[in-house]
């Protein structure tokens, strides 16, 4: 039975998520990130010291633990992979050669409750750059330009990446007077789910604000732009405070290397906030044009303070594709297909079982050259063994002969070959992913 | 900290593993095998029902979970792939083609104690062929072609395949009078371990047998040939029985299609018995020549009796690459190597931080015609920035200037260059694997 929350896709949903991974992947190399593959399991003093989704972790108990044995009693499965990754920098710093660009793609997950029909295991897709000391910003710039390279080149939505700077809200709710600022943060991060007017009352009622303040609050986030005329806009609402300055000055970074590299990619849109609590300056969201409905893909931020070991900081920047989420939405809607079932191009047909070793022959002749091929299952009927490819999508059915022939059955076309030479379109050599 | 039974490979360790994946994944696609990823966990149930690995499962417990819901208590990691698969195939026979051929790589977890030292998080990358009914038996002869092609064309050792039939024990035990022929199957898989004199005492006090018998089984398990002359030796031993003709018609097949079309790949050598319960005919064992002493890498089987649903038997044949255990041997061996510890061929030098939008104008036009591609982290000297290219093995860099100049680091041949057209050599583009 299917379990809530653990998605299983069929074969062709497979392939697609294939062919979207293999860009993604090689986007990430192309950026010079190193792979890396981490345990799926932390000590649970790993995963809840950071963040607030440490609550929905899910805990491993061996089945034949003895009654003593403590040992794996702390172990949890990750729930994301930055954390992850934080831990195995400072663990292996020795080791590494820093500022360290690395690439994780992996399952996590949430030990979510099962009714709310969330992903409880998906796959995610990260790209971080960690330094030892300092983190030049310029690498929050390189950010947006690789995951809209990694998601460019693929039949799905073109992607809209949100950016904010939590040094701009900080700073604007100092300035303005408010104390617990990351309070304020936390509130303003539910505009989209609670709307404006409830985000003013907890405001008022949970971070000391007055109405004003409140108000200013709800002006900052409502503030959007593709260029940097949201510098203006701010400056405008009369705030003044040092870390206002310096965030906006780095938000500004993102927005124009954006606009200049991949115009129309990147949006400074201050209401974005990110619920974890590591982030410290940058932060991003990415929706699908089309489905905003849906929220946001894949998202990211820098963090100062994640990976520290004695007085060594090592603060990085990074961005997380949900693969899962982003695929779960369009195969939801049924934006993605796939041109066949299977990987095969070419069936040889089987004229009798005596002659399977030819027929091995042949297909091995074929792939060799690079074409996926499978043999019939049994000498039945012509007819049947070409319902064989049709119902799984495959084009071509190989006949054995004096001479071989190959038929393309979409259009009846029949024509001697010789598998030592022939090649299909290279269209039809692997399926092809489209929209819709 | 390491967590013992949870590797995590370096950085170029990874890079290694994931062109061997490549290599697996191609050569399963081109055999015309479909992709497919079956969630993390299974019900415990259906973990426990089926061979002997079912008392080294995790079991997964929410950190938060409410004290009165058992709804996750009975989620257990996957111990394999095959378990897994088998409950897919009979909860989505509707919706599949059957003959269905699929390949799975993906992660599975052993509860083990953590004292033994074994991996308790590994990957595997499995085929199966699976059919409603019956399934032909020409299925377990193109196994070991696939496998043997999957695993050539790497700088790994070569491998060598060992084959057997359960039928040919079962049929041969019976014949000789043993009743209780999974006991005595069970005693002989200790072969390599306990040696002939302790199966004997042991196939004399715990199945049954006389000195005789025991000796019997001992003289079939000595058998081994890298031809159909394996019939003649068990036919000498004067056992007759169905199950057994049956069993040696079969090996036969498998050993002679081996033999045509991948010489010295596979050898029949009738000790090898697989612990697993469900494997009902043909079973496979795979080692790395010049590392038999590290065991087998790969394995697999035929079952037909693992997937059912009513009166539908859904018998199946599937083999099992032990991608971590195999690469963990290798690397413990330091018997492969990589040319560059990151995927980026050239680093593009900047000479100061307001060139930064060249480098990476530079940067972009090298990646759009596949070029894996850095700018510097910051704008210091040059021969520190050449420094961070030599540390992580970075051929190239690039220089910007009227004309670019682009300089090999290892040779120290430095040429004009136009980022639009310059191609490294084919060889340096991508990080090279290679033995030793």
């Amino acid at each position: 039975m299917p379990i809530s929350g653990f998605p299983e896709w069929m074969p062709p949903q497979r392939m697609i998520e294939q062919r979207v991974l293999d860009r993604i992947r090689s986007t990430f190399e192309l950026y010079g990130f190193s792979p890396l593959e981490t345990r799926s399991v932390e000590p649970l003093e790993t995963l809840v010291s950071k963040g607030e989704t440490s609550k929905e972790v899910y805990l491993l108990r061996r089945l034949q633990a003895d009654e003593n044995a403590k040992d794996d009693d702390s172990l949890g499965l990750h729930f994301d992979l930055t954390v992850p990754f934080a831990r195995f920098v400072v663990e292996n710093a020795g080791k590494l050669q820093f500022p360290f660009r690395r690439y994780q793609i992996q399952k996590v997950w949430r030990g979510e409750r099962p009714q709310e029909g969330r992903y409880r295991e998906f796959l995610q897709a990260d790209i971080d750059v960690v330094n030892r000391g300092e983190l030049p910003f310029h690498y929050d710039t390189e950010m947006p330009l690789v995951i809209g390279d990694a998601l460019s080149g693929l039949p799905i939505p073109a992607i809209r990446i949100q950016v904010n700077n939590r040094k701009v809200c900080e700073g604007f709710y100092r300035g303005l007077g408010l104390a617990d600022t990351a309070q304020v943060l936390r509130t303003v991060d539910k505009l989209d789910k609670i709307g404006p007017a409830r985000v003013a009352e907890a405001l008022i009622e949970t971070a000391g604000a007055t109405r004003a303040q409140a108000e200013a609050c709800l002006e900052l986030a409502a503030i959007s732009a593709e260029d940097g005329s949201f510098v203006d806009a701010v400056r405008k609402l009369g705030v003044d405070d040092p870390l206002l300055d310096e965030g906006l000055n780095e938000l500004l970074q993102v927005v124009e290397t954006a606009r200049e590299n991949a115009p129309g990619l990147v949006v400074a849109e201050l209401k974005i906030a990110r619920g974890l609590d590591y982030y410290t300056g940058t932060v991003y969201e990415t929706q699908l044009r089309g489905y905003e409905r849906f929220g946001s893909v894949s998202s990211g931020g820098r963090y100062d303070n994640l990976a520290a070991s004695g007085n060594e900081r090592f603060p990085g920047v990074g961005y997380s594709i949900g693969v899962s989420r982003m695929l779960g939405v369009l195969f939801g809607q049924n934006a993605l297909s796939v041109s066949r079932s299977v990987p095969t191009c070419v069936l040889v047909a089987l004229p009798n079982e005596d002659q399977r070793p030819d027929c091995v022959r042949i297909a091995s002749a074929l792939r060799r050259r690079g074409i996926p091929t499978e043999v019939a299952p049994s000498a039945a009927k012509f007819g049947k063994q070409i319902q064989y490819a049709d119902r799984r999508g495959i084009p071509y059915v190989w006949f054995p002969g004096e001479p071989d022939t190959v038929k393309d059955i979409r259009s009846g076309d029949q024509v001697e070959a010789d598998a030592a030479a022939w090649l299909p379109p290279a269209g039809d050599l692997h399926p092809v992913i489209s929209a819709g």
